[in-house]
């Protein structure tokens, strides 16, 4: 037989979704995120009062995601007491879930043969990532420890960011003569290290990946039939020092769920599964918004006060120098606020203006360099739409600065404030545009994050350039 | 037999990397991201000179994804051009590709035969996804041509920002009493409707969504097993209406990669696959991004000269207005301004110092609010922390401002000058810190994007706030 299709079910259900009443029983099935406020208050109460056992019952039917969720959650102190004494199989499971900070903390002080017990249940994966917060004097001691301390070895070689950072070395790989009964049984007794299977990979006798067959393929085909036979050939791999980036890109663009990674030789070398890339997008994402508002590292919620000030407090100082310069400029055209005080009126609409003018714009070529769809040969495509786009929002807001400035008056001196007013923003309008729009292809192709082109630095250029251009025509025009 | 475990092929070849001279072939095998500006060029002078069948054969090989990258890149008239005379299965497969502007340039003209020839070999989502780019007047036309008409017009009364907008109707389904046999002679009669399959959903009789068996789990099991003793029970499930960055956030939480979608009776209506939510996670992470820099809407790379001035010009008009508002502030201090015309010289720094202190605290309040790692319950943690941080970080620039004043000298006034900088800026820095924390919370407790928080709105409020505090800190010390 077959089956309902689901398909006629969704047709059905939309005409006559109002007989839900009798059966509200089967969604409270539905599991959904369960960790909050009240859980975490009730959890940190039970810990306090010392009943583990109540503790247990309830942490037990946590996902590990959810487990992760409310040690952060919880007052450090009580996290760290609840993660030494919850059984190793939930701590060890919630551990690639915790935030990079928070794992730092949970795991300072425990002994080697504690760590080495966390961490050997973990894919190989989530040990390096897992390693990398722990203490440098016992990582040796601990990484000698695991099962697959040569394989976790190899991945600690590459760099984090890097598609060898990302890849696990369990995958299921069977020679391209294999038959479908004998790739199945690949499957089986790579259950436990190989979890999920999407797609088991054939490999040549040097261990080249050749095709890969997806599991769907595998299940319907003849059990006597070649591997071989039913391969795709036509494969997306990578080598392990991509950028992580483009490993989520290409992810991205092919819509895949897992991405084999093999070496300059070709070589199957494991695979990287699409969830670790869903992390890397958004952590890359947090990251470009963060370099964008002048953070430098990767600040965390669970960073501590001092790392928060440390990553915030540079472009804070260069900002701060960056003004000091712009104040430079004003007090360099005292003369001209001599003879016309209310041009200091001026001062924060062309500050404010340019810099939301330019980073709009540098925003935009920001994320289309970080999507792919913008290329660094588009640059003149791009310049020309933004000059546009600057022409026509500097014409509209050139004209409402006029329109405010005449219908404010300013008795006989209107007219030429008007004008300069109206000169100066169009102009600065303009060029912010056209700025935000090029410092990112420009530090693109120099290897440098175009992210950086929306922070401090350029909202700094902007308004020394700014007020420049605004003094300068004051004066052309007052003095 | 078994096979060679790829975990023994990483740590051998990271061994012996070396022996990579010989099978460079194999490694030109591993496709990748093959549209570059080259290919561009030359497909655009070959349609040019007329050379279709040079085209076709250049087209033939690509991926739908890069097919959509190249017409998206080619000039607007070449690629009606291509779109019009290429074959139906390649520009169809490319369509759900392509950004939305894009499309509706494209489709824009084809007869409605043309049209539902197109969307017809698409999954339902796909169909959806299209059909809301098609112009209005053809819509209902090409609707109740398309084979899957109804599951596609039930799609469409979904929220576009839903789990119903991004769910597909077409899913492998059985009853709870079918055998493995069974199960996965259903995956064989949808194999070209439901592609990838990772899992059989198990329903019972009235199509209720009681379990899900892993294609993994359907592959090693026997034949004759009923689906109910190896379906797992505990599955995650969202309802149609739940908006798309939760059911992001649960899907990257739980690492999955389907998800079914109920209805409140706990009805399967079909399923959400793990690339749909990629694309969700990055345009939720770019629209953030766009919020932040004040563009309404959602610009993209193909978008209109007029739409992006559109989307810009709201925030830039309102940043104009907040700006005649500081404007105003300095003048209505003039007293303080001519009794010491030197304090011109902060007034670039306190407006840029503020405004970078406070959209620092702000983006990490939105970043953690969007991750789903911060709650509204968090604030008072949260407000500690920015405090500290606030107090730390003004103090250091405080101090490095007042340095800067004494080493630059003002006379007799130096100290005095120092010391209303000093002062306003340590006061300005942590308000603006308190208040770039506080606002996201706000809004996400108001149902507001908390994105905003970092716009054009937040910078202004701390232009005022700061030009206000540090004038009248002047006037106390001067007046």
């Amino acid at each position: 037989m077959t089956e309902p299709a689901a398909s006629d079910a969704a047709a059905s259900d939309a005409a006559a979704s109002d007989a839900a009443a009798s059966d509200a029983a089967a969604s409270d099935a539905a599991a959904q995120v369960v960790v909050d406020d009240d859980l975490v208050h009730a959890v940190a109460e039970l810990i306090e009062a010392g009943h583990r056992g109540l503790v247990l019952n309830l942490v037990a039917d946590l996902r590990s995601a959810d487990v992760a969720s409310l040690l952060q959650h919880l007052p450090p102190d009580l996290a760290r007491a609840a993660f030494r004494w919850l059984p190793e199989d939930i701590t060890s499971s919630a551990l690639p879930e915790l935030e990079s900070a928070e794992r730092v903390d949970l795991l300072d002080g425990l002994s080697t043969a504690d760590l080495v017990a966390l961490i050997d249940p973990l894919a190989t994966d989530d040990q390096a990532d897992v390693l990398a917060d722990v203490d440098v004097a016992q990582v040796d001691d601990v990484l000698v420890q695991l099962e697959d301390s040569q394989d976790v070895e190899a991945l600690l070689s590459y760099g984090e960011d890097t598609a060898g950072g990302l890849m696990a070395t369990e995958v299921v790989a069977v020679p391209t003569t294999a038959t479908v009964a004998e790739a199945t049984e690949a499957v089986r007794s790579n259950a436990d290290a190989v979890d999920p299977v999407f797609a088991v990979y054939a490999v040549d006798l040097e261990g080249r990946l050749v095709g890969v067959v997806p599991l769907k393929r595998l299940l319907l085909s003849p059990a006597g039939r070649p591997v071989a036979e039913i391969a795709e050939t036509d494969v997306v791999s990578v080598e392990p020092d991509l950028d992580q980036e483009e490993v989520a890109r290409i992810m991205e663009r092919y819509d895949l769920v897992a991405l084999p990674v093999v070496s300059a030789g070709g070589r199957l070398l494991g695979r990287i599964t699409i969830d670790d890339v869903v992390d890397v997008i958004r952590e890359e994402a947090e990251e470009d918004l963060q370099r964008a508002v002048g953070i430098t590292g990767e600040e965390e919620l669970s960073s501590s006060v001092f790392a928060v000030s440390r990553g915030r407090i540079v472009w804070l100082m260069l900002g701060l120098a960056g003004a000091y310069v712009s104040g430079l400029v004003i007090i360099g055209f005292d003369q001209a606020l001599q003879v016309a005080p209310v041009l200091a009126l001026f001062i924060p609409i062309v500050m404010s203006t340019a810099g939301n003018a330019g980073i709009q714009s540098s925003a935009i070529a920001v994320q289309g360099l970080a999507s792919g769809d913008l290329w660094r040969g588009d640059l003149a495509r791009r310049l020309g739409k933004e000059l546009a786009v600057g022409l026509l929002n500097g014409a509209m807001l050139a004209a409402a600065l006029a329109a405010v400035v005449v219908v404010s008056g300013f008795g006989a001196d209107t007219g030429r404030l008007a004008l300069t007013a109206a000169l100066a923003l169009m102009i600065v309008i303009v060029l912010a545009t056209l700025v935000g729009a090029t410092v990112p292809l420009a530090l693109s192709r120099a290897g440098i994050d175009p992210a950086l082109a929306m922070g401090p630095f350029i909202t700094v250029s902007n308004d020394i350039l700014g007020l420049t251009i605004f003094f300068a025509t004051a004066t052309l025009l007052y003095l």
